[in-house]
């Protein structure tokens, strides 16, 4: 097939040497059946990878009519089973023994390297053709940052005559703007920096909340059909006061996901409006095709800063 | 109407002499079109009952085609505007001026003194009529604990082809399985105490689960589609380890409403199964006819002790 038995990344060796990234060979998984080797061209990076490379969250240790030749990607999960109950759910991104693209393992002891490197190597089913709308280096952060900001609204139903309030207006917050606004529904910002007014605006965002003002949830009781919580600074946040702008049953949903614990909460804060508080992780291979085409469609973007994949950019991106 | 313009009930005068209850005169809310004049025969007792006069949960202070001589009933709640938004879309007990049915004021200052009381005034939407099969003995628990339990399965669409564990046996609890294999769910009982086994089977679950067996969720997991959590010891509970037996999307919910905050949980329980963690309070209108129906219909009844509505009696309920 022209692909080397080993390939090459970048590496770094414990939380502690976090940003000091180095060239490592990498060994990939045996090939099987349904697997699809890749060269890679680009990769986004996330604040997952910060938790991830600092330890923050745990110390480390279908060809989808697919050709060869087309330009393809991967998301943060390379393997499931497809065969259990869950997977046949299309929940495969919750399988209990699913593999992430970088610092896991699978069955036989492979370890997946991720993106940083020349090539990948993983199943079909979590390899996804790029529309040719969208440039690579566009297309890397959506499969990520993208799919994880998507998956939560659609599953909620968010669209037409819904109001969706977007938490922190960051790498993923800028991403669920657009997905709110995109899928057609009222959407919000809400922000302690009312600097990020412009930009929410242009992503799509009707108006700004700041939550910096005292009381700023009063006026927005009852209020909203889904609050999606894109930064991952919770532990100082009043969740409840949050989840009091939500109409009766509505949903908190986190996708940034902390280093630290969830602030103490009065159960008391579940009854007056019947919250949901909820999260997730990543989205199903047809979220993944759907995002694809939604953003292909509406001009979705992510702002992107491109770097070299190279020891010092490995070490800014950081 | 020959009902009295001031009715007489039971009374305690603060959290510090929470079980000396005294007779005393009550002045009902002014009489109002839609109101209805009602003499009480029987009125449940519950936990919440011992939150609020103990002060744990803070310190105090339609005529539905009824006709007159009808046997009708009060849930926990008398009073929601029936006018908003929320009112509209049937959520009036989750209205955020409702009027409970004790310990409560009216807009004009009226206070709501409850049930252990000769009479009771209150407007016809939160009066239902008995059905003919049922005690009024056994209706009563149902009007407030019943709600409670019926409303969060309904509304997560529990029945035929699911399954949903009660957490908790006790007042809550014993109807909540009830409810639960009633409305055609498979049923699980879970409690640490393996001495409910047999009371709980009679109420129709289909097993017990103790929960004091180490590692009892992990069997478990990924397959329960609602998890009802009946008592209100929550602060000990290690949530994320019921949660981690929730199929993907899975609701967690609470109605045994703890005066001690949740425990500490990391953002990261969230992520493995995306469960939903979920509170309610009482139920809505249809809610209570739909449950007394289905209660009179396959014959579901609280355990019910009963005791004399005097001095003695209420110290003895709380």
């Amino acid at each position: 097939m022209g692909y080397p038995d080993t390939f090459e990344g970048f590496v770094v060796d414990s939380p502690k040497a976090w940003n000091q990234f180095h060239k490592s060979e990498l060994k990939p998984k045996p090939f099987e059946d349904n697997d699809i080797d890749v060269e890679i061209k680009c990769c986004g990076v996330c604040g997952s990878d910060v938790h991830t490379v600092t330890g923050g969250w745990g110390d480390f240790e279908e060809r989808q009519n697919i050709k060869k030749g087309d330009r393809v990607g991967f998301g943060a999960q390379v393997w499931a089973c497809l065969n259990c109950d869950i997977c046949k759910e299309v929940n495969e991104n919750y399988h209990p023994h699913l593999v992430d693209t970088y610092n896991a393992k699978y069955g036989d002891g492979s370890v997946a390297r991720g993106g940083w490197a020349d090539y990948i190597r993983a199943h079909e089913y979590f390899t996804f053709k790029i529309p040719d709308a969208q440039e690579s280096h566009v297309a890397a952060p959506l499969l990520c940052a993208g799919i994880t900001t998507y998956s939560p609204p659609v599953r909620a139903g968010v669209g037409p005559g819904k109001r969706v309030g977007i938490i922190g207006i960051g790498g993923l917050g800028h991403l669920a703007v657009q997905w709110g606004a995109g899928l057609g529904a009222e959407t919000y910002a809400l922000t302690h920096s009312p600097g990020k007014t412009e930009d929410a605006k242009k992503c799509g965002a009707k108006d700004v909340i700041v939550t910096t003002e005292k009381g700023f949830a009063k006026k927005w009781a009852y209020k909203f059909d889904m609050l999606l919580k894109c930064s991952d600074a919770m532990h100082k946040m009043d969740i409840p006061e949050y989840m009091s702008m939500l109409k009766v049953g509505g949903e908190f949903h986190m996708v940034g996901i902390p280093d630290h614990p969830l602030p103490e909460m009065a159960a008391m804060a579940f009854t007056a409006n019947a919250p949901k508080l909820s999260g997730s992780h990543l989205g199903n291979n047809q979220g993944m095709n759907a995002m694809l085409k939604l953003a292909a469609e509406k001009g979705i973007k992510p702002m992107v800063e491109t770097l070299d994949l190279s020891e010092a950019g490995c070490k800014k991106a950081v």
